[in-house]
């Protein structure tokens, strides 16, 4: 293929001819597709079904340690399952609090709480001028949206092949003492699809704040979510509390899992992995806060899991039904957009998501294009804090919910709108 | 039975040695019995086990609207989750949201929430130099535990039989603007088992609040939990929201309720009930906190319980197992209490508590010496804020968790206990 920035003017016009045509054809066809946000689709639902059998009334439902799940009690949450989401986060069932339904909503809480009653004693965030967040960029927009909503400074940190930028990061971490934190998703990340290097891990555990209260909010969403079962087309991440510890910086960091995309997303189980001290000071609040989240969903998780094999062997039949659609959306640039130069894009083993780099000031307008031909995308910007992409060129692409079917025409779709909107903006510069 | 006072010193010390005696009697059976919370007992867990085979893997999981409950989605509660708990809380199905498993979660956030953010726009609590709450008293410690955690001062308010003294309510909520919310459980309210007159549900929707950011916290916990099954030995609560609305104070109450004391005490589903202003101050807040709360389980109630009648029908199942519990307690209380006029009690119709006011300055040392034989009672004073009882004289009876064996000799324990610390007050009177 020939690169759209080598074609002539009137090159460029043909293809735009051409391209329009195909675009009114589908158009046509008043579609409805989403592939805006990271939703597993009904046959991954499917897949976990047995978990609405893996408890009934003839079930035994008391817990290892006796307690009846039915009723209160238990605040942060049964033996069993501490092991099962300990194992999955890789650190001991001690260093473990299971929550309700929502990492988020944990994630959300814990800002919360450092708003109105600091870290660990420190002085409450609402108190003060000035709080800031890194957010690595592209990141997850629900967690910029979380410290936006509470008035925090949300500042870019720019992703690189090996995770964030850690320069920058250690520059303004051990410098600015209004830093209180940073959002990362260091596996299959949300968007880019990769997993923060060895160095990286090592650099972020060995970190040293100027706020005392600054911690690294590491949200493993995807910690067992690969795409391939072969070890060696798997990607590997550092576990970061134990490396913490060993780096004499045990409290640095609050690590978030949940099952939202393991069993059922609306009805998994989340929990946090920190620092003894640092759980400490959450279960202060959480007593208060309420009397248990369900023990009898962390109990139907674990009767059906049994143990880390058993959800590994889970994932498998997720990544089976994930797989192919990677690949068929991955084939589809490959195919349509490779060598016009007019998009970058990711190639992940693993996660919910697939980042898209358009040429600067494009993604906008390909996100409208799509919109048109009835393709819901994420919203431009929406991977930036504020919603505001500096280069307006990233689109976040996440292919798990659609058919395989919906899929092939949800590219088709994509891919037009791209060349549409670049051909434009090539047209433009060359006038 | 002769009053303790009218007795002479030496009937007093000739009752004090054939107690002490008993009191060593059952003392030596090493018992352990908890009256300290109001925990369904195993049996109520029995007649709910339905709800484990509610759904199985062979059940539409679609909700009303059509949305797979597994799947993310449906911010607000599942439709037919909102019609059955608005008949439950007696609103209709739009004045509601449906929450996690956790009433006192929810209350909980919306305290936090105002701590961060206001009441529809108002000054952020956190920011004013002071908030104050008010607390009927004797009340539900977990309320109380909220607002002092948020360093929010709670202010007493004397319990009369018609509800809180709304004399003092008025004065203290239309003069004092810091004054911005009261705790309220207004039906078999915890401890004392009152019911809120009409009267003074009326007065609560005509508040005049001095700071538009007030609302009340109308904890219904228990809206349905009759323990009689004839209408005219229930008792009845006027609805506030609709009495808010015809007094032109639509946005001045937050409802609460859950199906704890109904299906599962970890498992249940909690709502909120408002106007719709209030709801959409709730849902932005709620839109950055979550994706949404775990709607299988909704689903699961209403398969269940299928409407109100069928969670009547299932009330009554609990009424017959409480109610002989409390029965035995009142029992008990009055055989060997009834003339000595060392102590008064309440004689509830619903809930999970009756109140024991002692002698002043009794309280405490009647809760340490019946730990003494093994019974664990609510901790004296809890029923107060910051867990200071200024005449250090009420207990909080909590009847529901052990058997009916279990429930004698705690009673037994009980009264001996009440007597001996009496005695030795009036001893001390005498001197």
């Amino acid at each position: 293929m020939k690169a759209y920035r080598e074609m002539s003017r009137d090159e460029l016009l043909q293809e735009k001819r051409v391209l329009e045509a195909q675009f009114e054809e589908v158009k046509a066809k008043d579609l409805k597709l989403d592939m805006s946000r990271g939703k597993p689709a009904q046959a991954q639902l499917d897949i976990a079904n047995g978990m609405m059998d893996a408890l009934n009334s003839e079930s035994d439902l008391k817990c290892e340690s006796g307690i009846d799940c039915r009723n209160y009690g238990v605040l942060t949450g049964i033996p069993e399952a501490k092991k099962l989401l300990g194992d999955m986060s890789e650190v001991p069932a001690d260093n473990m609090i299971i929550y309700g339904n929502s990492s988020l909503n944990l994630m959300f809480d814990t800002v919360s709480r450092s708003m109105t009653h600091g870290v660990l004693g420190s002085t409450p965030w609402c108190k003060l001028d000035k709080v800031k967040f890194l957010c690595p960029s592209p990141g997850y927009d629900r967690h910029f949206a979380i410290t936006e909503y509470f008035g925090i400074e949300n500042v870019i940190i720019p992703m690189l092949p090996t995770g964030p930028d850690m320069d920058m990061v250690e520059e303004l971490v051990s410098t600015d003492p209004s830093v209180k934190g940073i959002w990362c998703v260091p596996k299959y990340s949300n968007p880019l699809g990769i997993t923060f290097s060895d160095e990286t891990v090592l650099r972020f555990a060995h970190l040293k704040p100027a706020a005392e209260d600054f911690r690294i909010y590491w949200d493993n969403a995807y910690s067992i979510h690969h795409l391939y079962d072969e070890p060696e087309n798997q990607d590997f991440l550092l576990e970061i509390l134990g490396e913490c510890v060993k780096a004499g910086n045990p409290d640095i960091v609050y690590k978030f899992i949940s099952t939202s995309k393991v069993s059922f997303p609306g009805s998994g189980v989340a929990a946090i992995t920190a620092s003894k001290r640092n759980l400490q000071d959450l279960e202060k609040s959480m007593t208060i806060q309420t009397i248990g989240h369900d023990k009898v969903n962390q109990l139907r998780h674990v009767r059906f899991f049994k143990d880390m094999d058993g959800m590994h062997a889970h994932m498998r039949k997720h990544a089976a039904i994930l797989r192919p659609k990677f690949e068929a959306v991955l084939d589809g640039l490959e195919k349509n957009l490779g060598g016009l130069e007019i998009g970058q894009w990711t190639k992940p083993r693993g996660g919910y998501f697939i980042s898209f780099d358009s040429l600067e000031g494009c993604a906008k307008k390909i996100v409208a294009k799509a919109k048109e031909a009835g393709l819901i995308m994420t919203k431009a910007g929406a991977t930036f804090p504020y919603g505001k992409d500096p280069k307006d060129s990233n689109i976040r692409i996440a292919p798990s919910y659609p058919t395989p079917e919906e899929l092939a025409i949800a590219t088709e779709i994509f891919v037009l709108s791209v060349k549409l909107v670049s051909i434009d903006k090539i047209l433009e510069e060359k006038e």
